[in-house]
C-alpha cells in the first residue's frame, strides 16, 4: 500500500472524515493543512454497511489521485455496530483518539484505505460509551497538551470527561439534548412552546430548581404545561425553563466531576454560554473554548502521531 | 329544554362520555345502568371545535329518541382550550367531578345537550391542572365516600390527589407515561428495547437507583444504551429498568403525598401492580382498586347529582 504526497493539484495527501449519525463532513488535507471541506447528509443512522463506501466516494472521489490508496482517517459513528465496520472501544484511561488503534473499513476501491479511530468506554463506577467526542478531546490536548481538569461536551448527549496527563480518566454520558429534543418537539410541552425566544432569567431559574430538588424533575417539566394554562406562561420563559431544568439535573448529575475543577465546555457556541452561565451560578470555574474546530483537530493530531508512529 | 325518560326501546334516558385526547367512549344509560358501549378513535388530539358534534353522532344518532333532548354529559379533553369549548377549570380543594361547573357544549342537533365536566386546578404549592382524572376520583368516591388518603393515577401523566373529606385537596402530576413513551419509541435507547418483555427484578433494582439518587436520572438513562453496547444487557432488563427509574422518580417527587397515608391506585392492571409493588419496596400501604371502570362510575354519580339537584 502506498500512501503518497498527493501532490497531484486537487487531489489529496490524505483526507479527514467526520462521520456522525446525521451527516458525514471531510477535508482534503495536506500534512496539516485542511484545503478543502465538503459535507452530506448521508450520515450512519440512514446508511447501511454496503452504503458507506458510496457515500464517502460520491463527497470524495475526485480528491484520489489514481493508482494509489489513500488513507481517510474517520471518526464518529461510522465506527458503531450498526456503522461501517464496528471499531472496538478502548477503555479508559488512555490517550482519547489514538490512531493505532483504529479499525480498517472493508473497500472495493482500490484507491481507498479507510481508518476508524476507536470511541471510549469506561467499565466503572458505572457503564459508559462515547464515539466521536474522544477527537474533540484530542484536538483541544493538541492545543492543550497540559490540559488538567474536565471537559464538558454538551449536545445530545453530553459528556463531562476528566481529563489529565493526557488521558481521558472517566467521564459521564447525560441525555440532556436528545431530552429537551424529545421534550419540546414531541410531548405535550411543545403547545407551550412555540417560537424561538429564550429568557435568562427563567432558564437561570430552572437551573436552581433542578439542582435543588432534582427528585421533582419531572414534575416540573408538567408546571411548565399547568403554568401556560393557568397563569399565561410565555413560550420564551417556556423554553428557557425546559433547557434550565435540564441542563440543572445534567450539572446535578455530574457535580463529582465539575467540583473544584476548571471546566472546559466544547460546543455550539449558544449552548455552551448555557452551561457556562450555569456553572458560574454555582460557582464553578467554567469556559467555554473558542478552539475552532476541534474534530478537525483532532484527526490532525491523529494523523500526525500516525506518520511519528 | 326536555329531559325526557327515554323509554322507547333502544333509547337513550342519557348518554355517558370519556372523551380523551385520543378517543371516545359514549355508554347509552338508563338511570345508573349503562345498556349498550360504543368506542371510536375520534379523540381530542384529532378534531377542530367543529368535529365533535359530528364525530358524537356517528356514534350515537340512534340512540336520540326524537323530539326532544337528550343529556350527554362528557368528561375529559373535549373540555380542553383546543378542544369542543373550555370547560374552566375548578381549583382544589373541591368535590370532583361536580356536575353543577359543567359547561354547555354548542350544538346544532335540537335533540343533543351537551355538557361538559370541569377539570380541576391548582395555584399552590404548585401550578397543575387535570382533566378525566377528576372523574375517575368521583367514581372512587361514589364507591368509598369516606375514603381518607392518597390516590394514585398512573399514566401519560400520572397523578397524585390527596383526598379527604370527599374533596381533592391537592394534588401532583409527574410526566411518567409520556417519558416512558418518548424514551422507548424514538431515542437512541430503542435499540435495546426490543421486544414486550419485563423483569421484576431490574425494575425494583431501577426504582431503587432512582429513588436514592435522583439527580442522576439522565446519565442513569444513558447507562442503559451503555450497558446495552458493553455488557450485553437484555432487552427485558433494559425496558424493565428504564420503567424503574421513571416510576422512582415520579415516587421521589410524590413522597409527601404517599409518605404515612395510605394510596389507593387507579389504573391499568399491569401498570398499577407496577406502582404497588414499588410504592410496598418503599413500606408504603398501597393497594390497586379493582373498581371495575371509575370512568363511567364517576359520570354516573355526576348524573344522580344533576338528578337530585
Amino acid at each position: 500500500m502506498s500512501l503518497g504526497d498527493g501532490a497531484e493539484a486537487g487531489a489529496a495527501a490524505w483526507i479527514a472524515a467526520d462521520w456522525g449519525t446525521s451527516g458525514l463532513r471531510v477535508w482534503r488535507m495536506r500534512g496539516g493543512a485542511a484545503q478543502e471541506a465538503r459535507a452530506s447528509a448521508d450520515g450512519m443512522g440512514a446508511l447501511t454497511p454496503d452504503g458507506f463506501e458510496p457515500a464517502l466516494l460520491t463527497l470524495i472521489e475526485d480528491w484520489l489521485p489514481p493508482g494509489r490508496r489513500t488513507l481517510v482517517l474517520v471518526c464518529g459513528m461510522a465506527g458503531a455496530r450498526q456503522g461501517w465496520v464496528e471499531a472496538p472501544y478502548v477503555p479508559v484511561p488512555c490517550a482519547p483518539a489514538d490512531p493505532a488503534a483504529a479499525t480498517p473499513a472493508p473497500c472495493a476501491d482500490p484507491r481507498l484505505s479507510v481508518r476508524i479511530l476507536p470511541g471510549l468506554s469506561q467499565a466503572a463506577p458505572h457503564a459508559d460509551v462515547m464515539r466521536g467526542e474522544e477527537t474533540q478531546l484530542a484536538g483541544l490536548l493538541a492545543a492543550r497538551p497540559d490540559f488538567d481538569g474536565v471537559v464538558c461536551l454538551p449536545g445530545t448527549h453530553g459528556k463531562w470527561v476528566h481529563v489529565s496527563a493526557g488521558e481521558a480518566v472517566s467521564f459521564l454520558t447525560c441525555m440532556t439534548g436528545e431530552l429537551f429534543a424529545l421534550l419540546s418537539d414531541a410531548s405535550v410541552l411543545r403547545h407551550g412552546l412555540t417560537g424561538a425566544g429564550f429568557e435568562e432569567a427563567a432558564f437561570l431559574e430552572g437551573v436552581e430548581a433542578a439542582m435543588d430538588r432534582p427528585q421533582s424533575f419531572s414534575a416540573r417539566l408538567f408546571t411548565i404545561r399547568a403554568e401556560g394554562l393557568l397563569n399565561g406562561l410565555s413560550p420564551d420563559a417556556a423554553r428557557a425553563r425546559l433547557s434550565g431544568l435540564l441542563i440543572g439535573l445534567e450539572l446535578a448529575a455530574a457535580k463529582p466531576w465539575w467540583l473544584g475543577r476548571p471546566v472546559a465546555i466544547i460546543g455550539a457556541p449558544a449552548l455552551s454560554a448555557r452551561y457556562e452561565a450555569a456553572l458560574r451560578a454555582q460557582g464553578a470555574e467554567a469556559r467555554a473554548e473558542d478552539g475552532g474546530d476541534l474534530t478537525l483537530r483532532g484527526l490532525i493530531a491523529a494523523h500526525d502521531a500516525l506518520q511519528k508512529g
